[in-house]
């Protein structure tokens, strides 16, 4: 029993992983060329040499007056810079606060898993198999200090990368927009997918390299090599907690600042140059929805494969040292990469948008087309990477796995993923009746519009909750804590094709912006707010995405705490466990509230000084005078990164707090009360917020 | 060990809780004697005559030009008499649904307990003591049903009773306002208190009659004696959960629907007679605030003695036949009758109310006053009636318990109970920083106003439920589920005082409200508007109270559930468990999806009626004309009574659904995961929507 090996030899996973992973970057590379090559700089060329040159063979499907006219895409060019130059600015300096933290905690960890055996270099026996020598606590705190690092850059890189793409993209969509509707989605699209691929194909390939190279290390001792790997995963979500934290102060606190003066007050329209805080607006569309998502996505991606590959490595897979099985997790994300790759094709290539109404089905398709063909995928690859049956640790016993099984497991986390999203998108998107009805609400006034509005995000949990209950029961029965880890795999194994959607929609916010800024005419706005219209519904499609496997991942992450705690039961029968699900379930309000505080203090700074210019610089309103965008865009990057210690500092010291003062048990509670509460909260709020 | 006996003999018992209950009894119909001095009819006597003849040593401290007309005497009783017709009439209709649920439902209880042995009147061996013979499955059937019904009745005449009294006071209030604002409040605190004393004093001697007629059937056959009691709770809270339902959506929808047309759109004051939906907003607090919290707290009060008293009966208390501590949670409820009338002394005869800012403070007193005195009273009731020493049922074990440790535990929930009161004042009043930052951020308008509330209430929540932790872990370490239950009673001990706050309140604005309607002068309505005032606050501290409590209770009867489905350990890290408390904890938020969505449509009604009024009748606007006020309660009425069923219909069928196809493991899950986030929905609403 479980000593069958796979079909696939060792050798052709060496192979395997890192070509998907080149593909991956090679083709977001072919991506970013294609986008490329619409170009910034007016040249004097006619449009059809132009067009011709562009590797375009068609021609402007349109042709306004006055539209090729070079102040305008100078003008585009150079709102483009100052949004790229304000995000990356904001990138910058919340890097250097987070670089101080990451550095402070990186030596943290090694003096925290160091001082275990006080430094010995000594090898130790394992933690699970008494029998066997393992390598020194000093070398698990060295790789695990090393592999938080990579995890910790990889994810600030992801966030950076997007972020550089998404604002290299967004002018070049409005100018696209001038030749039609569908030649604007491409551009957009494309951008999201270098994104998407650069992100997948890095996050796996830095792992893949770090396995390998930590291997030299440990060689047979894969329970150390394992163990140290975690840190890739910690890393990934510390940094993703702070991009998310960050980014989305500065974006809701720009765009209430902007919206609540600008729009309400002046009755000026969305992103008119004349508004103070545009151009942070703007920025916060990059810095929130792009950087801090990537990094929130990559983050969850980091910590299931991590969860998934710990677990592997105390089972048979670990235990028979069978190197295909224990590399399972990679490579589902590798032939996730081929998949959205195929997946991306439909989209850009074998079909072709011609109305507005096309958008938003097109993107929808994008994740149907992906889960059917990674269905065949995670069918494919576990029969030749696995072995027909096998044990998986569960809480101090070996349980036993078919094949089968395992596949349900990826693929009932990946379908519950194409379900959250599509009940998400059936609650946020104005074509169905609750949304119809919220605005119909508004009818009677702003009471009755956040009653209407509160009741929807509430509900919007129900089918979503019960698609993660499925998910859960099915992996957890079959597989134990292996089983949640791969199925939150499998929910990301599409991670490429649902960050290219979500990424496409503050590109099109964006391009939309820079056409009202630059004064294009107005059927070019048109355009862009179709694309962002359909952006905004994808977007909260891809918030349940996000929100579904963060679910999963926490979950088998509290498996791997509580596995390695030795913690056999976590009885809610008992004082101290009960407690802690109460206060537990308590701390997702707290960070909440925190969060909410903060955007609505930077708001309200922000609609004080838009307020303020607009009182006070002669000219604004009839747009004589530019505004002083800059003070804006430092007070939203002073505010988030102000305001973005104290909810990190929550997450980051609740568990070291209740763990020392109370004990594992208290702790287990906690753990198990704010997974069970935050998925509601952040479920209600993907509804209500978006 | 645990056969000690207590100091206090069985005849003292006897007589100590009844007349404890008659005492109450007989307090709240002095109060409402005192209120009923205050005539509704003009008579034709001088004031002087009049204030002498009603037994007020003081004269009218004011008097104003035309206010003993006749003519707004009369005005104002008939006022009072179409809110209390609106809501006679709303509560009857309610009443003849429940009525046909509550005779379904004891059916089914009769069918379902006396089907367990197949109707048989043989003896059957005891289920805890096995050596013993115990009554008949038939007997506990029936008796179940019986105590069913009585705890049924009593919360539907304890609702009742007190919007009776809130009816026939509000408009005495309105005419004590003209002799001072001291005047006024002790009328409406006078009539709180007949509806806290009413409400307390019937509920304990309901319990201790049934109990005392039970047990000449079941003789020494204590555990079936006290398990059949228990129907007693659920017949409370069953029809708790319809009153509160019910009542709070017809007062929320009559509320939003009057505000929104009236006071936002026309721009008339609150409580204009001209507006159409008056006299359903004042029912509105009547059926909702008052009958709807009357039933509520009832059915905490219930459940709480019925859970101790069940748990107590397998405990060595039972198992000795040791009388007097086992009535110990009512020996607790009729000392806190005691406490609670020497409290309401302090309010009107001790200290006197001289200007509108010793409201507030007044209120607050009685809390600090009934706890303090309170504490005391748990000391000498444990010290008198319980032995030093005893023991306790454990899920499956007997736990030793001193007599210290249960003083403990009854007062750590009184304590709870003022911390958790205290600190949602704080929330919500506006004499603190909370609520002035939320009315600052209405500056930059509607938006950000939304979120600083939505934070303020998430914030809300975070000491209360430290506080509820606190209290758990206490009763929980000391003595088990008993000791959560008797702290429930703890917090609940001051129930009388608590009521009569939360009653004073809605009486304060109906005054309010029917000064506005008799054309009384804006003098008046500012001593009303400033009892209202503080009447608002302190229904926030009684909401708290409730909320806790509600946390407490259902923590017993769950501790209840898990003991008789004989279950040993609820391990979170069981597939069947974890999913049933991530989708119990969903059910809060469907639940309160239900419930805003019912408001929210029945207040779109409200709005378009009262829209289609003032559009239609010619020169309502001016007064010429009366408005319709009967189809505005009928659609108040109509709404309430059809929307309360789907949730309440969600809360009382999951139990049966998911035990029945998922088995009680999954169900204990759901039960932990409801209770555990259902106290953080609440407790961020109670800061919320106050």
């Amino acid at each position: 029993m479980g000593t069958s090996s796979a079909l696939l030899p060792e050798i052709g996973t060496e192979i395997l992983v890192p070509v998907c992973a080149v593909v991956g970057i090679a083709f977001s590379l072919v991506q970013w060329l294609l986008v490329s090559r619409v170009k910034l700089t007016s040249d004097r060329r006619s449009p059809q040499n132009s067009a011709n040159k562009n590797g375009y063979n068609d021609y402007l499907i349109e042709e306004e007056e006055g539209l090729n006219d070079h102040t305008i895409v100078a003008k585009c060019a150079d709102i483009q810079s100052a949004i790229s130059e304000g995000a990356t600015s904001f990138l910058f300096t919340e890097y250097k606060y987070v670089g101080i933290f990451m550095i402070a905690f990186a030596i943290l960890i090694f003096l925290f898993l160091g001082s275990v055996e006080s430094f010995s270099t000594k090898s130790q026996p394992c933690t699970y198999n008494k029998e066997k020598m393992c390598k020194p606590a000093l070398a698990t705190a060295i790789f695990s200090t090393v592999s938080f690092l990579l995890g910790a850059v990889t994810s600030l890189l992801s966030g950076f990368l997007g972020m550089k793409i998404a604002t290299y993209a967004n002018a070049r969509t409005t100018l696209e927009a001038r030749k039609g509707v569908g030649k604007a989605f491409i551009t957009a699209f494309r951008s999201g997918a270098v994104m998407g691929f650069l992100l997948a194909a890095n996050g796996l390939l830095v792992l893949y390299i770090a396995i390998n190279l930590f291997k030299l290390y440990y060689k047979s001792d894969w329970e150390g090599l394992f163990e140290s790997i975690t840190g890739y995963g910690l890393g990934g979500s510390s940094m993703a907690l702070f991009g998310r934290v960050g980014g989305g102060i500065y974006t809701k606190a720009a765009d209430v600042g902007a919206d609540l003066v600008g729009k309400v007050e002046r009755n000026i329209p969305e992103d008119d140059p004349r508004n103070p805080a545009v151009i942070a607006d703007n920025v916060g569309d990059n810095v929130g929805d792009i950087a801090g998502m990537g990094s929130d996505l990559f983050g969850s991606y980091a910590e299931s494969s991590c969860a998934a590959l710990v677990v592997a490595s105390i089972s048979s897979f670990g235990l028979y040292h069978q190197f295909t099985p224990m590399l399972y997790p990679l490579l589902i994300s590798s032939v996730g990469i081929l998949v959205c790759l195929i997946t991306t094709l439909f989209a850009t290539d074998l079909f072709e948008i011609k109305a507005v109404k096309e958008i938003e089905p097109s993107l929808k398709k994008q994740l149907i087309i992906s889960t059917i063909l990674m269905t065949v995928g995670i069918a494919i690859v576990t029969w030749i990477s696995v072995p027909s049956s096998f044990t998986i640790y569960n809480f101090g016993t070996q349980k036993f796995v078919r094949n089968w099984q395992l596949f349900l497991c990826v693929a009932v986390g990946l379908w519950a993923g194409l379900i959250i999203g599509f009940v998400t998108e059936y609650y946020t998107s104005n074509a169905y009746s609750p949304v119809q009805d919220v605005a119909d609400s508004c009818r009677t006034g702003a009471a009755t519009n956040v009653i209407f509005g509160l009741a929807l995000g509430y509900k919007s949990v129900i089918i979503p909750i019960f698609a993660i209950a499925v998910a859960i029961f099915v992996s957890f029965s079959f597989a134990a804590m292996y089983g949640i880890a791969v199925a939150a795999l499998g929910m990301l194994s599409t991670i490429a094709t649902g960050l290219a959607i979500d990424a496409y929609g503050p590109i099109s916010d964006n391009a939309g912006g820079i056409a009202e800024m630059a004064g294009m005419s107005h059927r070019i706005r048109e355009r862009t707010d179709a694309l962002d219209a359909a952006g905004n519904t994808t977007a909260a499609i891809g918030k349940g995405f996000a929100i579904g496997s963060a679910a999963l991942v926490s979950l088998a992450l509290f498996g791997a705490f509580v596995s390695r705690a030795n913690i056999t039961t976590v009885d809610v029968l008992t004082p101290k466990v009960f407690i802690g699900l109460i206060v537990g379930a308590m701390l997702p309000y707290w960070f909440s509230a925190m969060t909410m505080k903060s955007v609505g203090s930077a708001a309200l700074k922000m609609v004080e000084e838009v307020r303020r210019q607009f009182n006070t610089i002669a000219g604004l309103m009839e747009g004589h005078t530019k505004p002083d965008y800059a003070t804006c865009v430092k007070i939203s990057t002073d505010a988030s990164i102000k305001e973005m210690i104290p909810p990190g500092a929550l997450v980051m010291l609740t568990p070291i707090i209740v763990g020392t003062f109370f004990g594992v048990e208290t702790l287990s509670g906690v753990l198990a009360g704010s997974l069970v509460s935050g998925v509601q909260v952040t479920e209600s709020f993907s509804g209500y917020v978006n």
